[in-house]
């Protein structure tokens, strides 16, 4: 038998109509011959119905421990709808609370993290030929408190019960039929991508492409849990996420343009070139709890620096005046900014090896005299940010430069292309 | 320290204002000195709106344990957010659902029994100061699965805590403020009870003054749990239910008066007197699920009897068919019935010895003229059957008669009556 864990979320569950639906789509898939476990989140809205009331009690800091009780009950109604529509379809189902499974977390309210799965009462249901639901996003901690993952933690659920039960494959139904090369409101030919790797969704998702929750994509690569996104209201292969494993020369060099308008830039120019100074900056900043970007330092020819980061537009004006306090103390000569740039990055695993990706990517932006205002690098990713205003232009751009939207570019092009 | 269970229903904590002015009732007793356990129901509408969503998703008959796992989400929003509250307000406090108090029950799903409550860990946290705040109405099987005790049973929960806890008192809050000599809207001169034995309680309960759920009151006498029914909303000693082992001298020798409106009576006529022919009358009647309240059997001369028995007044119709089916299988001669009476009754445990009660009670009717049309009695109770047009008179006559309205009858009263 193949083993799937399917996860369904608030969206997908929304109302009776679309839990009886899913229903169908459940009994369809187990008469095909699937063993089934099923996590599913809250029905949308109503986790945010529950945080209003705690809100009303408490407007400041409602008691994290009785937080995960109150929020935690979205889940559980879910389960018991779901499992009902399931058994008047004529299909055994049982439903399970994270306490019942039991999903062992650490006791850190409303951000917890598994640390066990206990697998014995669902293989058990799924010996018996049962559906089990599965209560996402909650788990208990050892002294047998209600904990929750965290919003959008559901994904992390499906993931852990699949690398537990040693799953075939961990499929998320969501409202988009799987991954694209970018996102199809900004360049209408953006293309699904059949297959993805971990590293590659990883650094989608955390640049705005938003369709998996990050730590669940982690989970599933730790674990090596195949991972496939596909559509609750379509039927379709999705996109599936897996292990590099594959012959690299059959594999695109690009996986997929992700970019973010939300982002602000900071400079301190003239800063003394001396060890410590990138701490005397970023320290403060990080106390401030603004998180950071990217961050780059040249180093200028008169033993100065230029030292630039981005940060959310919301902390854009904090942030400056930040570094305003902290421009006499580091003896710099000015600070400026600009928030109204956005980061357009190109992701892929196939760069690893070849600088060509840099190069046309640099060229195709220069010839739609986009200005790149700066650079920045890892592995499998390169993230340039422009002006705001050039952002779709851009995107579409380097969705045809590398041809994302035919068929995915190759190795050898790319090859051709930086020995020119 | 005195340490008091609190059971609070769902109108009483059926907002957020209403939890937060329980929270600074609690707080208040806190001060005093009280350790306290409290119980609570779901938010008033709360369990309809998802018995709603249950009958959606099967209108028929929506999977017990699921339902279950459904319905016991109401109580722990309720818990979660009156925790809250006393936090906020500088009360430490911690909310326990039934699987985690762990309040273990049979596997009866929606009519669940309680067997057994382990208190170690509300033991721990009444010594470390806490206020403990425990969802009523649910419970979990052996098995781990979530079970509840049917509509009412917050009452059941409270009391099952009070007796594991050996409890000094269990107090039901609602929105009466004790139990009164009868319903105040029949007889605006209903005077509020100081006391009140179990045994009065529960024929006072079962006779429709419907202020505790009976299987609650069956608990507390069981286990001796002193009761105490008082308001939510005003301050006020409400009414204490005990055993009865003071000094009967001094007892009043009716607590109260019981109606009932609902009632309708059939009596089958000139039946045969001979071994069996009770249950040949009344088993088809319990077949098709229809409850029988009172039955009287007289004898006549002839060697034939008469057959009567009350039942509720919608089965009223069913009951006189089934019986015209039978009146020819027994040779029986008619069947004749009534569906505009009531049922009055005093209930009291001084009329346990004392012929005295009723002489009066049908003295006190007959001079207002109202016929009895059926008697009934009990060791601690007397019921009549009264054309419904005189059910208001028959409250008030006996309610005067009995002088509910000033200090309840003593015993030498009756006594010096009885002997007229």
């Amino acid at each position: 038998m193949t083993l799937i864990v399917k996860k369904f979320g608030g969206t997908s569950v929304g109302t009776v109509e679309k839990i009886e639906a899913v229903a169908d789509k459940l009994v369809a898939a187990k008469k095909q011959g699937e063993d089934i476990v099923v996590v599913v989140s809250a029905m949308s809205g109503e986790t945010n119905r529950l945080i209003d009331l705690a809100n009303q009690i408490d407007p400041e800091l409602p008691a994290r421990r009785e937080y995960d009780v109150l929020v935690s009950t979205g889940e559980q109604v879910t389960i018991s709808l779901l499992s009902m529509a399931l058994i008047r379809r004529g299909q055994d189902a049982r439903s399970y609370t994270g306490s019942q499974v039991r999903i062992l977390t650490d006791d850190v309210h409303s951000k917890a993290r598994i640390l066990n799965i206990d697998d014995s009462r669902i293989r058990e249901d799924l010996n018996q030929g049962r559906i089990v639901v599965v209560a996402g996003f909650q788990g208990v901690d050892a002294g047998g408190n209600i904990t929750t993952l965290g919003r959008g933690g559901s994904d992390t659920t499906a993931v852990a019960l699949a690398a537990a039960l040693k799953a075939d494959e961990c499929q998320i139904f969501t409202d988009v039929d799987g991954v694209y090369t970018t996102d199809p409101r900004v360049e209408p030919r953006a293309r699904r991508l059949e297959k993805i790797t971990f590293e590659e969704m990883l650094e989608l998702a955390s640049l705005g492409s938003k369709v998996l929750e990050i730590r669940s994509v982690e989970f599933a690569g730790k674990y090596k849990v195949p991972l496939r996104v596909l559509s609750t209201f379509e039927d379709g292969p999705g996109t599936l996420i897996t292990l590099d494993e594959e012959n690299k020369m059959e594999q695109p060099v690009i996986a997929g343009i992700a970019f973010n308008k939300d982002e602000a830039k900071v400079t301190i120019k003239g800063v003394p070139d001396r060890p410590g100074v990138a701490w005397h900056i970023l320290g403060p900043i990080g106390e401030a709890n603004i998180e950071v970007d990217m961050i780059v330092q040249n180093i200028s020819e008169d033993g100065s620096t230029d030292f630039t980061f981005t940060v959310h537009r919301n902390d854009y004006s904090r942030a400056l005046k930040i570094l305003e306090q902290i421009c006499d103390e580091v003896s710099a000569k000015q600070v400026v900014g600009d928030d109204y740039i956005a980061k357009v990055s190109l992701v892929g695993v196939g760069m690893r090896s070849h600088a060509g990706v840099a190069s046309l990517m640099f060229k195709a932006l220069a010839e739609e005299g986009i200005n790149i205002q700066l650079i920045s690098t890892s592995e499998i990713k390169i993230s340039v940010l422009v002006d705001e205003k050039y952002l779709e232009l851009a995107v579409r751009t380097l969705h045809s430069a590398f041809e994302l939207d035919e068929k995915a570019i190759k190795q050898e092009t790319l090859e051709g292309f930086a020995k020119k």
